[in-house]
């Protein structure tokens, strides 16, 4: 990695879509459920309870057997980052889903 | 901040929220253009071009004198992480907007 070359704003998004792809364990555009449980365990121990997963999946849209795009994990990624972005503005934030974080 | 309880997952979402938060002079919810530009130039560099500004707002929905807000600014987020997840994934795009990047 080039760290001088990057700002930190860029490297974080590198780092996000990286992840999603380093999950993928023969590089298709969609992760297996265990790919993704396991990205979530070693990545998000602190933000996501392993024991909501299938709930965590039904938030980001995933039906019975689909495969987890990263569209899907985006909106992951979306709802963590605004409910960091209410906490840090000490705002009240209008709708909890108290299943992340 | 404690390198050692994060993941690296978990410090990109938290370094995107920080810099929008940083960018603020008086801890507003909503950034002033000057603010957002002054954001954008030392951390986005290599991913916007400062002469293509006003476009960059429009396709991030802010109206003329609106600020800019978190949601607005996570649009832009979301527009280059698709981008960038494209790219890795040597995808052809579909739809290019061609002034990111």
């Amino acid at each position: 990695m080039a760290q001088t070359e990057y700002s930190d704003l860029e490297k974080a998004i590198n780092t996000l879509v990286s992840n999603f792809h380093a999950a993928s364990s023969d590089n298709r555009p969609t992760l297996k459920a265990d790919e993704f449980k396991n990205l979530l365990s070693s990545q998000m121990p602190n933000l996501v309870k392993s024991d909501h997963f299938g709930e965590v999946l039904k938030q980001m849209g995933v039906k019975d057997g689909e495969g987890i795009s990263f569209k899907h994990f985006w909106s992951l990624i979306q709802n963590l980052a605004t409910t960091q972005h209410g906490l840090l503005s000490h705002e009240k934030l209008s709708k909890c889903t108290c299943l992340l974080l």
